[in-house]
């Protein structure tokens, strides 16, 4: 009674749900919501930590990644991501009294995440884990569990878990004004037969770089793994001012760049970098609110990440089922992996 | 009176001159030693910080990548790698009471890494900087400066000030057991021929994955850099961890694989990538003292990266003069890049 199902179809459907997903998210975020977000946001304020730790892997570490910038800039708090062997192959245990520490993962199962949040939990941190299953070891073992109820995500490339990450950090940290993202990104999903045809430029791409600044450099990061993970593109990302400490070297015409640049202050210092990507007539692509290209409705600064990445989904499934492969099994990948 | 000099003659001579600055920083550590180190070492000891942000960019970044497990694993301390556009183009004005700030940087004069240690100062963080110009702005302005006593650097590929960055970092940090290091560079850099015939290998390939995990991910990190801005190729690095978690699609046989391994924890936990590679008939090349291919002198494990990064500095230029570039002039790069 197997069904066959067309190459990305898992993908498309599961990147089509997220302004659903985002609705459940805001429905469920007040107290005694599903989500268990106010509860989280209320011991982390109650507790008040001065330093703040993320942990993730894959597509977490991008939303790990905003998580970062949000706190950063929106609470001006110190804040670091941590390298999970240095609690796992190193044995470290550090003194983390004033710190709380963020997990973030899809399954909740990574052993080296749990182990990391063990470590710190004893260490003295405030831990606070961020998954798709409310029944995960690191659900249950960290001080306080979002839940960011994507529901089951069947798919190897994460989209709607993604998306559901980014909008849970962000209220976890006390983010407002995301009523009109479901609206706005279902008007952007809509467009994917723009994408498709966007998607024919890349038909025998081998190499692209991805490139944003600020809020938008997770996107670049994300972006890039979807496009190496379904349509076996070596993409890199690099930030905007990193890109111009060396990797610029590799850029020339018959290297595209996709660059992501939404309106705000991380989009205004974008423009120098997009300055010498034209001085070396790159093959540049705009995406985002400050956009050339694919321009996209625009947003208080910290929510644009949810809206950016929609059309890189849409580019990377249609690039990859155009090269004849299927996004739904990209070889040699596991929906769960497993590191120690 | 200008004398033409063969392609990468001046990357060459700064990568033989590395054992040379190790042996200076090492004779200049002690009390009113001219790197200043020892005061900058107390200085910290003193205040004793419970948080450790670093900021760097380009090569720089690799070592305060270094540092960061370094400060993790050895002082056990949270520690976090700042994005200085959060200090920059989001102007936040954060509270870094107990904290110290690194900034590490070649020149000293980069404005962003300046305007992120003036606003670290102003929010109450410790400051130190750690350069190769006493006479820079970065220098002056923190509260303790390192000078890396590398010399000037004129090839645009930084070699010697990165490790002369590392192994001030180490020494920093309370390190110890360097004294062997520079006998141990001189033997590897004696075998110039030996990775000038691995660069035959590599003459012709577009796209390059480089990975290690612990300490010798900054190595990766490196090595792709040099690879990128000298020879062009398309160098990714990946965490060990990391490539298992989407980027190993990316991975067959005619994409080459530089892996690093050391002897210690990093490489133990490296094991299992090893084996995922090999699944996937990559082609693997390995490098470390724990490596079958270029096999290098074994040391404790937070020194390895110094002597890591020496065959790869050497490689990236024999594939950069194969291909007919020139490594001291790359296309596009400046040797002091300014970012706002």
């Amino acid at each position: 009674m197997t069904r066959t199902l067309s190459p990305g179809a898992l993908m498309a459907a599961e990147t089509a749900e997220q302004p659903a997903v985002w609705r459940r998210q805001l429905a469920e975020a007040g107290p005694g919501g599903a989500s268990g977000l106010a509860e989280a946001a209320e011991l982390v304020r109650r507790r008040a930590p001065r330093f703040v730790l993320l942990v993730a892997r894959g597509t977490s570490d991008h939303a790990a990644l905003y998580a970062k910038y949000l706190v950063e800039i929106t609470l001006g708090l110190p804040v670091g991501l941590v390298s999970p062997s240095t609690y796992t192959a190193y044995g470290r245990r550090p003194d983390l009294r004033d710190v709380l520490m963020v997990a973030v993962s899809q399954s909740g199962g990574s052993p080296d995440l749990l182990r990391t949040l063990e470590v710190a939990k004893a260490g003295g941190a405030l831990t606070v884990s961020v998954t798709n299953n409310a029944a995960s070891a690191l659900a249950t073992t960290a001080d306080a569990h979002v839940d960011v109820l994507a529901g089951p995500e069947r798919a190897v490339a994460a989209t709607k878990s993604y998306t559901a990450q980014l909008l849970a950090l962000n209220l976890l940290f006390g983010g407002a004004g995301a009523d009109a993202l479901p609206d706005l990104g279902d008007a952007i999903l809509a467009r994917d037969a723009e994408l498709a045809a966007l998607a024919v430029r890349y038909r025998f791409a081998e190499r692209m770089i991805t490139t944003g600044r600020g809020y938008s450099y997770p996107t670049a990061r994300e972006a890039a793994l979807k496009l190496m993970e379904t349509a076996y593109v070596s993409a890199q990302a690099f930030s905007g001012a990193d890109l111009l400490h060396g990797p610029l070297a590799l850029v020339e015409p018959r290297v595209p760049v996709l660059a992501v640049t939404s309106a705000g202050a991380g989009g205004q210092a974008f423009a120098p970098v997009l300055d010498a990507l034209a001085e070396r007539r790159a093959d540049v692509v705009t995406v985002g609110s400050a956009a050339r290209d694919v321009v996209l409705p625009e947003t208080a600064e910290p929510l644009a990440p949810l809206l950016e990445i929609l059309p890189f989904q849409l580019l990377a499934r249609h690039v990859a089922v155009d090269r004849g492969g299927d996004p739904d099994a990209p070889r040699g990948l596991r929906k769960v992996t497993e590191t120690l």
